[in-house]
């Protein structure tokens, strides 16, 4: 067997359990299995899968996750100790865990006096013996336990020769890993740091009985440490970070930071400060550069917005907006940036925006493949009419497609593919929700010819896209390959209600690449189809680019 | 004179000027000004509000302010040090800054070899004499100065004794502060702790000159200690923490955190962290109830959504959605709340979710004044009803008047004010971006009157809007007194596009009081149209039962 390098941690992802209650957040069985894989692939050793038996929806996702395991992670259930005055051999909910067969078991249980007596209304010692007498039970059916003590921090403030004694009957029967939880997230981290060191060195000394005889996974003949936070002052990673440096051996968190109020540490962010940082090791390297692929992933099936200025994998992470910083990052990029964005699978960029600088300007150029000079007086026109589009409410930090579009034409070198005359949009909602119908005509001209389609939709944008696409692919085939991936609306100035301007973002794709696009109005179609024109503008422009690069 | 309690801190604002920077972020003058005046109200002492010169926004920006000045806070201007090898009084971005007529300016300076070398590709020696005549030229012309050592970590651990050198080179000729700058974002805890408490003690045995003869505002002969810090390694907020506990007296931050790639030290945290749990003083404690109310001014001001999760201030942050956390909240909100919401202005929310039990059923209801009990079968059907919906894509969590009116709806509760019996919208567009018209037509029935009604308008949300009201308000008068306050569209399952079902958030206002509807459909138009009917509704329900308690 081979021993365990001393900077080894042990990362615990609760995404699964934990992260679902995050408001706004809920997910399908099918999501859950698609979620565990990808963390699999990510090297999470531990991942918690959920609560069998307190929600049906998680029974089946370990049913299910049978028929298809996971490689190298070890799938987790999770669960409290037996009620008050029962025996945990006929607690309902421990033979849901057992049933769920997962050779490991995460029991939480109170640190808290006062939780004790008025959450649980019981008395302290049954509280030790809940603890005990559910590990020992589930130790006794081949299961091996992560002990998390709820409440521990604040617990132990109050009372901690109480709060030792409840992790103590959880390491006398066999708990491998007892994690230290500031559930209410109210901890500061030197206090994570006095604490978990106390934590430490009382556990040192323990004696423990007969009840740890199998080897752990941590070859330790003691229990390890690991800790879990939540984010109600911020301090979620940091006091992950001082729990490491502590002497803690496992880290729980969530990709995203995804938890209930204001989300648990956030593994995206711990796993770099911990490895490129502190020189501990949580997963591969070949690993680590999947961090931002997995982020975007795990908010893409949970189906909420990623946080663009996300630490590490956020979108703006590396960015770069301001004059000075662009031009200094342009010579030397260790100058503005503590890492290699790489190194996370993150990527640097630059910004396009109302504060931009000509530098920028021909920086973003360069990045489309283009050579623009500081005096060339298109720099100067792209950058004002730039200026012009974003008071009126366009924005192209999201939309680089219309920007490039709007270069080539300051350049002279936008294609004119199709020319859109006019469109009409009708909806009409008789009975409502009974039937929905919607009929766009839009009149295109292209080489000349005008045409004029109508489509049918179960929406005006769709209906919208359907009749362009009619009016369009007869001259251009390559167009039925193109879709329509993402679409996002925004009301600007959203005080003024329904008279504000709206502003849509359309993400076209053609089966190898995507783009985005934008569109503004005061009407919510007309932004819409602008995107829309757009998108399937410089979906011909890459395929034009494309044929042209061929034949040279 | 008063001396300074030990435990006080300044506060340093810069959401006007670093805030900016953020990806996404733009504001006008009328905004900054707007902000400026509120973070005065919130007690702020120094509010960076920009860099005259380099922005002419920034100089129209401290004019006008100089005809509305702020009541206690002290604007400042930023500036770098002039350029190598001229004279800080020939520089015109200083002539700029002396016009802002501001008694306070930031300078920042280089305080990293690298950056001094391969940025601005001078001497060292010279880059000191960068500082030091800037400064010098200042405090000639009656300013009094801060100044911000840009790169100070990254720079210290590369050469620290160089990177001292330049900050005494700022106070020999008389910075009151020396704010110590993380600008990447790269350092962690254990590092500013350790930097910190060697700049403190190095500082305390400097013997300066007579350029600072001025008795500073802290009442020190020496220049005091500050902290800037950003986000990318997520510890923003616990590295100014660790700076204040290792000496700083200033925290420089913004409001929510905002700031250039992943944020600065997000003084929302900042503020509750030092002036709840360690003590420290801020701002006066019926400041500090203003906090949320701040936040949300300012992302309402700077037009971005706001952070529904951010620590303190985020309309989650004392949210309860577990079943188990639930019940205990309600006995105790010791239980698992680490502050009481209402020091930080902030309150305490019973959440209507998917994985609501009962209890959570329970709770909100008696928030809206209706007792339920668990056992009562009106109770399971609402939960009941409200799964199905929710599977369809509504959200309640956001929607607290649609789940009121879904309550009532089960309780026989609900008044039926008016019947929508259908509508129709017709969008024509010729020449696009020419005329933009929308044409509404809506069929209400109300008391077993059908009225038949249209309405234009430049969106036809708008138009449907305006025709709903025509029919209504002869019916019922107090809706020329309703008003659409906000409007929001969000795409479920983003990935099919616009075939994808589409959910309108409608938040509606009566001058009082204000609630948020909410409408799902594949079809835009008809998820806005039933959010703005259902908010007609509710605001028509607020007035009813007003009335009825007029009378009982």
């Amino acid at each position: 067997m081979t021993t365990t390098p001393s900077n080894q941690l042990w990362l615990y992802d609760t995404t699964l359990r934990d992260g679902t209650q995050r408001e706004g957040l809920s997910v399908s069985i099918e999501d859950k299995l698609r979620i565990a894989h990808r963390l699999d692939e990510l090297g999470i050793p531990f991942i918690e899968g959920g609560w069998p038996g307190a929600n049906p929806k998680d029974v089946q996702f370990f049913w299910q996750l049978q028929e298809n395991p996971l490689k190298q992670a070890e799938i987790v259930t999770f669960c409290s100790t037996r009620r008050p005055h029962s025996t945990a051999a006929e607690e309902p909910m421990l033979q849901a865990i057992l049933s769920a067969g997962t050779r490991w078991v995460t029991i939480f249980g109170k640190s808290w006096d006062f939780h004790v007596i008025e959450g649980l209304k019981t008395s302290l010692e049954e509280n030790l013996a809940m603890i005990s007498d559910t590990i020992a039970y589930l130790r006794s059916q081949g299961r091996r336990v992560i002990y998390d003590a709820e409440h521990w921090f604040d617990g132990y403030k109050q009372n901690p020769d109480y709060a030792l004694q409840t992790i103590k009957a959880a390491a006398t029967v066999g708990a491998e890993w007892l994690v230290l939880c500031d559930t209410n997230g109210g901890t500061l981290p030197h206090e994570i740091t006095r604490i978990v060191k106390n934590v430490v060195l009382a556990t040192g000394d323990w004696e423990l009985g007969t009840g740890n005889t199998e080897k752990t996974l941590t070859q330790s003949p003691l229990p390890q440490i690991g800790i879990h936070t939540h984010n109600d002052s911020e301090m979620a990673v940091a006091n992950a970070l001082a729990a490491v440096m502590a002497g803690a051996k496992m880290v729980q968190g969530t990709i995203n930071g995804y938890g209930e109020r204001c989300g648990n540490a956030n593994l995206c962010s711990v796993i770099p400060n911990l490895q490129l940082k502190l020189d501990y090791s949580c997963i591969g390297e070949h690993q680590l550069n999947q961090l931002t692929e997995t982020s975007r992933f795990v908010s893409e099936v949970v189906n909420l917005a990623p946080d663009e200025h996300a630490p590490y994998v956020g979108r703006s992470a590396f960015a770069h907006k301001g004059g000075i910083h662009v031009s200094a990052v342009e010579r030397n990029p260790f100058t503005y940036e503590h890492i290699q964005p790489e190194q996370v699978g993150n990527r640097r960029r630059i910004v396009i925006s109302e504060q931009s600088g000509l530098s920028n300007v021909i920086a973003k150029a360069r990045s489309l493949g283009m050579e623009l000079d500081k005096n060339d007086p298109q720099a100067r026109q792209i950058l004002q009419r730039m200026k012009e589009l974003e008071s009126e409410g366009y924005q192209f930090e999201a939309a680089e497609a219309s920007f490039a579009l709007l270069m080539y034409e300051a350049l002279g070198l936008r294609e004119q593919f199709f020319e859109v005359k006019g469109f009409q949009v009708h909806c009409d909602l008789v009975e409502v929700k009974e039937t929905t119908n919607s009929l766009a005509t839009v009149k295109v001209g292209v080489n000349g010819i005008n045409i004029l389609e109508a489509a049918e939709g179960n929406g005006p944008v769709a209906a919208l896209d359907d009749a362009l696409r009619k009016a369009l692919v007869n001259f251009y085939p390559q167009v039925a390959d193109f879709e329509l991936t993402d679409y996002k609306v925004r009301i600007l100035n959203g005080n003024t209600g329904t008279a504000a301007k709206t502003r849509a973002l359309v993400e076209s794709g053609n089966g190898q690449q995507r783009w985005t696009t934008v569109g503004v109005s005061t009407n919510i179609l007309e932004a819409s189809y602008q995107a829309v024109v757009e998108g399937l503008e410089y979906g011909l422009l890459l395929n034009f680019q494309a044929e042209k690069a061929l034949k040279v």
